[in-house]
Formats: C-alpha cells, sequence, structure tokens
C-alpha cells in the first residue's frame, strides 16, 4: 500500500502475513538462518521488519524439509516478522557461470559445487556439503519456500550473466518465463495462502527483452516484481536498466531490486520507485573491516583496516547512536579489524545496519514531507550526515 | 577482604582502583583487549566484575605505548571495571617449549613466534607479526603492565612445563624468584601506586619446590600470588598441588589459579581456598561448538555439534537465562555450529559466561550460607542444575 509519492519515489507499507514492512526498506541478508553475527532479536532491535533467507542455502543444509518439521524458518531461527526467500536461481546459476558465490567457497573447502546440466525441467548439481546430485527446478523452489514458510516467495529464475549474447539473454528470459508460468501453476496447486509471490524481471541490458519481460511478469498474476539478472556494467547503465523496467511497469506492483545496495544506487533506485532491497555488501563489507560513513567523498565508506585510523580516538561517525559509534573508537575498531577478531566483524555489522536503517528511514520521511530531490541530493553531494540527523532529530 | 569462610573456602572482595571483585570469581580472557564475539558492556552485563589482558598479545600487537597514549586498556577497550594482566611469561615460554599456543597458530600464518635465547635477563624470540626480534624480561612486563593500566600485574615467571625433571624445574623456581625480586624493585622505582602486583608460585609437581616457593613469594611483599606452572597430568595431582600452595601460604592474601576453568576443578579450588580463576576454556569450547550444562554425567559439557542435537526443540537448558537458552533451540544452535556462523560463536559464548557467573554466584552464596559442601557435591555429583537454581532463586 502507497500512502506517499514524490515524483517516481514511493513510500508505503508492504502487508505481509508476519507484520507490516515500512517501504522503502533495506532488507538484510540471513543467508543461512542467521544476519551472520546477531541473533534474530537484534535485527528487530536495529529497527529491521523483514530478513532475506537462502533457499539454496537452507535446502542444501539443514534441508527443507527438517526446517518445516522445526516448524519454519520463522520459528527456527527465532524471527518473528517478515521474510522474503530468494529462488535459489542465483546460487545455481553462478555456479554454471563460473562464479561460484564466494560465501560458499569460503567455508567449503575442496569441493565446490558444480552445475552437472542445465535444461528445461531444472538444474542439476553437485552439492558441496557432501557432493551428492541434486535438483532444482522452479517447483522445487517453491515446494522449499512453502516449507520455509516465507512470506515471500521468488519464482525461480535464470540469473542471466553480463558477459552473455543477446541472444542467450532472450532466450533465458523465455525460459524464466516458462518457468515463471511453472511456479504460478504449483502454487495454485500447493501454495501456501498466506506466501506472496514475486516474479523476477531479467532481460540484461537489453531496452526490448526489459520491456518484454516487464509486461510478461505483471500480466501473469503475482503480487510483486524483482528486478534481477544483470543491470550492466556500469552505474549509469543500472540505473538506466531500472527506470526502463519501473517506468514500463502496469500499476502499482510491490517493486524488489535484488542484489543491489550500495548508497547511491538506493538513493537513485528509490528515486525511481523502488521498494524494497536486498543485497551482502553492507554486512559483507563489515565483516571486512569497513564501516559506512555519510561522506560521499569517501564513496560512503571507512576502511578501518588502514594505518591512519590505528590512532584515532573518535567514533566512526559522531552522530551515529550505534554502540560501536557511542562506546568505542577507530583506533579499538581499527585493531579489532587488524586482529581479526569476531567483536570486530560484528560490531561493524551493527554499525553499517544501523547506517543502512537510518538512511532507509530519512528516504521514507524525505518522501512523506515532499522533499526526497533534497534529500537525494544531500546524500550524493557529501551531507549525508545533515540528511541522516535532519531525519532523526524529526 | 575475606568476610565468608566455610572450611578452607572464602567468600570475599577484591579491592581494586577499577572496583570491587567479588569472590570466588571467574576472570574471562580479554586477550586481544575483547572477550571474543563481546563488546566490553557486554561483558558487564553478563555480571563479570574483572577481565584478564594478554600482556604478550599486546605488546606485540597494537603495542603497550599505543595503548598508553590511547588512554590505556580500560579506555581502549571500554571496560571500566577491574583488569588483570598476565606476565607475559606464559606466551613467551610455550614458544620455547615447543607449544606455541594454540590461539596464535591459529591466527598468524607462516611465520611462528619463536624464542631465540632464554637468559637471566629475559627472553629473546621472533615476533609473529613481522618476524622482528623481541626481548621481554621482567622488567619489560612490568613496563608494559603500567602502559596497560592493568589494576593487578603479574610478576615476570617462567611457566615450567610438565615434561622437565626436577632438576630444571627447580633452577628455573629460583630464576622465577630473581625476576620477583626485580619486578618488586622496578615497581618501587617506576611503579603506578593504584597498580597490585601478584607473584606467581612455581615449583612443579614437587612438595618441596612448591613449598619453598610459597614461602619465597610471600615473603617477598607482594598483594596477591598466583599459582602457575605444571599442575600435574591428572586433575587429582592438580588438586593435591594447589592444596600443597594454599595450606603452606601464610596470612589472607588474595590467591588466583592460573588457566584452571574446568568445573570440577574450580569446585575443588575454591574448596581448599582459592578466590579467582582465569582460562580461554570457556570461551573456546564455545566458538567450538560446545555448551557447557549442569550435569556431571556429561563432564558438564554438550557438543552441539554432535548429529542428535539436528532435530531438537528445547533450549541447552531450560532453567539458564541467557538468550542462547531463551530464544533458541539446540536444533538452531546445532546448525549454527555446523555452518562455523559466527552468530553461534557468539551465542555459545554468552552461554558458557552465564553459566560460569551462575556458578561462581552460587558458590559465593553457599559459602556465605554455610554450606559449601552440600553446593559442591550437588555440582559434582551431577544434581549441579538444582545447586544453581536453587541459588539463583534465592
Amino acid at each position: 500500500m502507497i500512502h506517499a509519492r514524490d515524483g517516481a519515489a514511493r513510500a508505503g507499507v508492504l502487508h505481509t502475513a508476519h507484520g507490516d514492512v515500512r517501504t522503502p526498506a533495506f532488507v538484510p541478508l540471513a543467508s543461512n538462518a542467521t544476519v551472520k553475527t546477531l541473533r534474530a532479536a537484534e535485527v528487530a532491535e536495529l529497527g529491521y521488519e523483514m530478513v532475506l533467507g537462502n533457499t539454496f542455502h537452507l535446502f542444501i543444509q539443514p534441508g527443507a524439509e527438517l526446517i518445516r518439521e522445526l516448524g519454519g524458518l520463522h520459528e527456527f531461527m527465532g524471527w518473528e516478522r517478515a521474510i522474503i526467500t530468494d529462488s535459489g536461481g542465483y546460487q545455481v546459476f553462478s555456479m554454471g557461470h563460473g562464479s561460484v558465490a564466494e560465501e560458499i567457497k569460503r567455508r567449503r573447502d575442496p569441493r565446490e559445487s558444480m552445475v552437472l546440466a542445465i535444461e528445461e525441467d531444472g538444474v542439476r548439481f553437485r552439492s558441496y556439503l557432501d557432493g551428492s546430485e541434486r535438483f532444482m527446478g522452479p517447483e522445487t523452489s517453491m515446494e522449499v519456500q512453502a516449507a520455509l514458510g516465507s512470506d515471500i516467495a521468488l519464482a525461480f529464475d535464470e540469473c542471466t550473466p553480463f558477459h552473455v549474447d543477446r541472444e542467450y539473454t532472450a532466450r533465458s528470459m523465455e525460459r524464466t518465463h516458462r518457468w515463471l508460468d511453472r511456479c504460478l501453476a504449483w502454487r495454485r496447486e500447493h501454495g501456501p495462502r498466506e506466501q506472496l509471490l514475486f516474479g523476477i524481471v531479467q532481460g540484461g541490458v537489453h531496452r526490448d527483452l526489459r520491456s518484454e519481460a516487464t509486461a510478461y511478469v505483471a500480466a501473469a498474476g503475482v503480487d510483486g516484481i524483482a528486478i534481477g539478472g544483470s543491470l550492466g556494467k556500469e552505474k549509469a547503465q543500472m540505473h538506466e536498466v531500472v527506470g526502463w523496467v519501473l517506468r514500463d511497469l502496469p500499476g502499482d506492483p510491490p517493486r524488489h531490486l535484488l542484489g543491489i545496495g550500495d548508497v547511491d544506487d538506493l538513493v537513485h533506485a528509490v528515486g525511481d520507485g523502488v521498494d524494497t532491497f536486498d543485497c551482502a555488501t553492507p554486512t559483507r563489507l563489515a565483516r571486512h573491516g569497513t564501516a559506512l560513513v555519510p561522506d560521499a567523498q569517501r564513496r560512503w565508506r571507512l576502511d578501518l583496516g588502514r594505518g591512519p585510523h590505528r590512532t584515532e580516538r573518535v567514533p566512526i561517525d559522531e552522530d551515529c547512536p550505534c554502540p560501536a559509534c557511542r562506546d568505542h573508537t577507530r583506533a579499538y575498531l581499527h585493531y579489532l579489524v587488524r586482529t581479526g577478531e569476531l567483536t570486530g566483524k560484528r560490531l561493524l555489522t551493527i554499525h553499517n545496519l544501523t547506517f543502512m536503517a537510518r538512511l532507509m528511514r530519512g528516504m521514507r520521511e524525505a518522501i512523506e514531507a515532499g522533499d526526497y530531490a533534497a534529500f537525494a541530493s544531500g546524500v550524493l553531494d557529501g551531507d549525508a550526515g545533515a540528511a541522516l540527523n535532519a531525519r532523526a532529530a524529526g
């Protein structure tokens, strides 16, 4: 439900079986049933109303049936608010396209997951856990997401990479559409009533394919759309591609942008009318020692592992209310980063998620106040601190 | 200050420049200026009044002078309560004796620290950080501990290993005594007034050497004693050695037992009159997936990575008030352990430190009530849950 508009930007509420999500919203990744370093209650305390669970990882370990037996993903991880699950397609295909997800690589040693065959029916691959042969297609993805009991499921798709040609992108998109129809058919027969289904708009960086995909997905009878696949090589192209989809989209369905989380990208995409985002970047940067800061000159990033922070007796951000900033200095965080201490990964995770929550709240309030353009340029031109604090004070 | 006795067991308060420590107390390790996975405020919330900082690690990285410039260790890590620092001797000598501390090994890849020479003056060794040659002797240790600004410093000693003969143990003990005198001399000239100094009783498993060491350290003019070195091959021998020292000890100085933290060992040692303990075990077990439980049959340990916990929809311990037990199931914790999630390491750290805090509180209250023997046999005979809960309710 949209209750405020400012240009193409929208502020509203996404209703789910586990409560409302105020939009625009950033959705932290709880890939393995946990936002890394945080327990569920802490994610809620940071103000988040939805997290993203990873269908592929949970399918492999501990398995969807076990999670169903244990009461579903909400119960399993102790999270009472909304959950969106991805379709599993991204991870399955990233193996096939030669870029095994980094997170998998780091955890599982010698045996990598590998794609055995991509067919009309779905994808056969080897599990990174035990080397066994597994299969995932549209129906499997829907079954797994139903077992997880997420509030929003994503239709199974091929996440088309950037380096393939137009012809491959077109054929892949058409298959994604046939898979969407199968997801919808599965849902009509088996689907849990309370679970929303979002379709994914593919089509790469091609204007006509994105138009075709947008029209197809919008007409298919989904509860929302997600924008996926290759969004181009550069940020300017991404903004263009996202703009195409949103301008072509009929009606007011919820719009999710998959895997995008840089500050400038969010500001632009919200300006174009995106409601929700998920992305590993804020939490992954934290685990690697980088804090998000309201400073466009630094591209909103402060690498605390760098030498100059060694002696700095000031917090990351004077105005940030998080415990990393309230109680600790950059010098201490620098030391924790350098020694690889888990406390450092955790403090920076809390800081970055606090930053993202403040940024999204600032956007919502700016849209409601009808001054989103001023807020956006405040953030993008380096005055994000003032922009965030003005909002926080209001 | 001792305010209650029950047999040889004592309950009291250790006064420090950063507040009182109620004893008997367990002291969590904050080796790298953090109790791993927790920030300082959280350690205080768990009820701890003192942590142990690691002189050797902090000497190597980030360096004692930097910590002094940043306001001392309390300020650096944001911890306002008491800090005890070890002397650095344990880590320095564990390199030389061929058992480089595991924690170092895991963190630093190819370059291991190594001892170059052990001399009367002190120890020359290679830093694990950058391969540079470093030196630590009694004066260095005291200088570093003064720069850190700990509330209790430990005199520099050789932590005599088990596999050496009586002759080596005797010579090493005598050198430790000469080093104690040098620490005391340094302190008379430079020492911060508010810093207490504990001497370390060595002497291995030899009755006469332990007697000699106890008499020497007690007469030297220290503020407390710590029992270090080899305590034998088996628990029974450890209890015997600790008993010798405590029975020989004149007067009522504070008594710290170095590096011991198993439940049964604490129960026995408190019964013999030990006041404080530090140990890596409770927090290290947590990071490896093992929870402490009030169950002597299991040796107070529950390995959550084991298969049977995969489907258990019950908490680690129904009666434990920690968030891991209040909000989460064994099944979820099993999954976090298996996937190596930092959230699991953290939840188990909080649980194990909650368990230790409850255990020590139970001991203090039992001593005050004059029924320590009953409490001890409650814990040791498998009824620890009842023992802890009776205390917690009282």
